[in-house]
């Protein structure tokens, strides 16, 4: 009897989707990369010498940042020597010199004001003799408002609405942000100038660009005052956004006040950036995982994105294929890709982009044998949901069918979520304290099978 | 110097399609498996014995059906002794012995009622001593127009027409127009019963469904008259279809007329389906083609369906992986990938499902460094335009932002074909005589090249 049966093969996806998890575990991915070597902080390839710096500090926010800060205070012990942290409420775990903020996410609010305020004070005080560690993850942009002296976090929002109805892009958003911040666009390593600053960070943006993620505190930004008010004028905002934003960007393009942190800019001479966890160490994890249940493997991407149900017909798509042919891995077969996808939202469900997507994958592999399809939120939260995902095979649509759940009238209903708890197919790990986007599975059994294939062999 | 710069890589794209389209020619896939020896005529793996037969018959219809005609009257010489095909106006080829009639294609007309009719009249006389060739290609479905007795063609379109505005799907379609039809679901093959009858066919369908390829003149339909009364319950057109068609269906499920052909139905007892044909067999050889250029090759899938904008992502994301790591084959690489997008007709533009997908793919790879994305129709056609598809490269977007043609606003615009064709950048092969769906190519070069990374090494 096959080892691959699809009974098996849901098991063995969970436990594949699982070891992706365990490899992005925030802890983890602070101690594969900061070691204390006597009296030498190895922090990835680079050695900083302690004997140099009277002061460490730990500065950072985002969702996962409490627990790389229990990490940190672990690898450091007694040589930490303070330390301020902003994270959304909840996210707090018992750290001992850090001293953590809990404050609104993704809306921010006067406590993050207030923390950010804090984190800000700590760095005032730092000097050439200062090592800073930056611990930055997903959530660190709302985290840590910071809006620059003259404007209130009311004008950053009514501005950033004003750019949202007009259907401006997100890089459009983050540049205008970026310069209403005293954080944003390398602006937290400019606050701890001339202190030597290593970044630690834990990437949930596609692609892992570092001026993205967290609205990148420590790194150069490419966008100038001259660019925000280029994009304020292509929805013809100039007038429309708080008078004292327009202010702002006028006095920047004028040189009267200085621009976000650019490359080469002395201020961030002194910054180390290093990626200590991304989506691809947890597909790279899930692949050896897979490898050692005794698949074939392929990871075709980490950047997908793009509409959730039409990625599921890519993946159906090479699902078909392996079950049909040796193309483009032989049997048993595990395709792994990750990236993040979006839902655009028509109907009135309840759902999130790993749901909807195992749903439409599930229409499209409907009848065919051998095949699994599993996808899943390493945060452990797909959209407003309790469940990081869901898992589908052959039989899923006939299996709801028969309970009376059409699969097409809840794709089209974007109501995921009810059509896999009915089925007890949800994937329901809690919240994993980490977030690196997304990461799907295509699992294909030795056999393969088609129903296209039902013709009898002897008419061939 | 690198063989792999871009200019070099959008010739290799050119190159590695006309391979896969080389593969393809009706002329060659007819020869590729059909061979006389002595007396014997070898098909696939089945061998006939012409001395068995007095006559031998070629029929069929479809856009390369003339072209698969003349292989046949090469390879058979003398021994074919009659035929006769319809295809579509301006698809004749000069046969010999087969009577071409040239009729209406997607729109069915009376002159190919008549020369179904001419076909019908042909196999009529065909005894246990006739062996009858049938030669199926795309469009072969809309190219046999034969309603039943007491059903006008306007009866089968009146009901085509009541369907598609209800939403029916195809697979419902078919099954209602098979049972409308003396050719499709297997109407050909028992139109000539007693004779053996061997079917060639080119797949233009994503899968290769025989039953589907042509509505499966000579192979078994999965549909019944039961299937078309709920059908037209579900939409609710019992009462609204012609009622000719009603008394039809109601008569098949009474049973007093025959269902179309079953499997297992002795009509199809003596019929050899075989496929000389399809996207997998294109893909093949563009495979082979890219291995020859130099290129580590990975054949995604040749079931590629979704929204071509969509789908273009999911190669992008496959592309940028390829560029920034050894995943998922190492460069330079050639992906490719076979089957049938398709295009959600929003805007006024002119284009094509192939130039739309690598319009979208433009702006995602829009910036990085050696990259090239191809995507062509294999029939020359992509679309209602004289264009096969179309090329990008990191380059592309700013080229035309640079001529005031911004990409955006032309995919918006469904406006493919008047982007590309200003850059030069349209894929132009001419009609190819053949049509095996799209093959689309994600070239990347040996460097590889993230505008992403665009921090200074010293960063990290």
């Amino acid at each position: 009897m096959s080892r691959f049966t699809v009974e098996r093969m849901r098991e063995h996806a969970a436990s594949i989707f699982q070891a992706g998890l365990e490899a992005v575990e925030p802890e983890r991915c602070v101690r594969r990369f900061v070691r204390l070597e006597g009296k030498r902080l190895l922090v990835g390839d680079r050695a900083h010498d302690l004997a140099r710096f009277d002061r460490v500090l730990a500065v950072g926010a985002g969702k996962a940042s409490p627990r790389m800060g229990l990490a940190l205070e672990d690898v450091l012990g007694d040589r930490l020597s303070d330390g301020a942290m902003n994270t959304k409420y909840g996210h707090s775990v018992p750290l001992r010199r850090i001293e953590l903020t809990e404050c609104g996410h993704p809306v921010p609010d006067q406590a993050g004001v207030a923390g950010t305020d804090r984190i800000l004070d700590l760095l005032r005080g730092a000097g050439e003799r200062t090592l800073v560690l930056c611990l930055i993850s997903g959530g660190g942009s709302a985290l840590m408002p910071a809006p620059v002296d003259g404007i209130t976090l009311r004008d950053k929002q009514e501005t950033t609405d004003l750019l949202l109805a007009c259907g401006a892009n997100i890089v459009e958003l983050n540049a205008v942000r970026k310069h209403l911040s005293r954080v944003k666009g390398g602006g937290l390593a400019r606050a701890a100038f001339p202190a030597t600053v290593v970044s630690l960070i834990l990437s949930d943006v596609v692609g892992d660009p570092l001026d993205v993620i967290a609205s990148g505190p420590t790194v150069p930004d490419a966008s100038t005052f001259a660019t925000c008010v280029e994009i304020l004028g292509k929805y013809d905002l100039l007038h429309r956004v708080p008078a004292a934003v327009r202010s702002r960007f006028e006095a920047g393009v004028e040189g009267k006040i200085p621009d976000t942190a650019k490359p080469g800019d002395a201020v961030l001479g002194r910054c180390q950036n290093l990626l200590v966890g991304n989506n691809g160490l947890a597909v790279e994890a899930a692949r050896k995982r897979a490898e050692d249940l005794g698949y074939h493997t392929l990871v075709l991407s980490t950047r997908v994105e793009g509409e959730a149900r039409e990625v599921a017909h890519a993946y159906a798509a090479v699902a078909k294929e392996i079950a049909t042919s040796p193309r483009p891995v032989s049997r048993p077969a595990c395709v792994i890709a990750g990236g993040e996808t979006t839902v655009t939202v028509r109907g009135a469900g309840k759902g999130g982009r790993n749901q909807e997507l195992v749903l439409a994958g599930a229409m499209d592999i409907s009848g065919w044998d051998g095949i699994v399809l599993f996808s899943g939120g390493t945060d452990g939260t797909d959209g407003p949901t309790d469940a990081a995902g869901a898992v589908a095979d052959g039989e899923t649509v006939a299996r709801a069918d028969a309970a009376g759940r059409p699969a097409a009238e809840y794709l089209e209903n974007n109501d995921a979520y009810h059509f896999f708890e009915a089925l007890g197919d949800l994937v329901i790990t809690g919240p994993t304290g980490t977030n690196v986007a997304d990461v799907a599975l295509v699992l294909v059994g030795e056999g393969g099978g088609s129903k296209e294939n039902r013709f009898p062999k002897s008419l061939w």
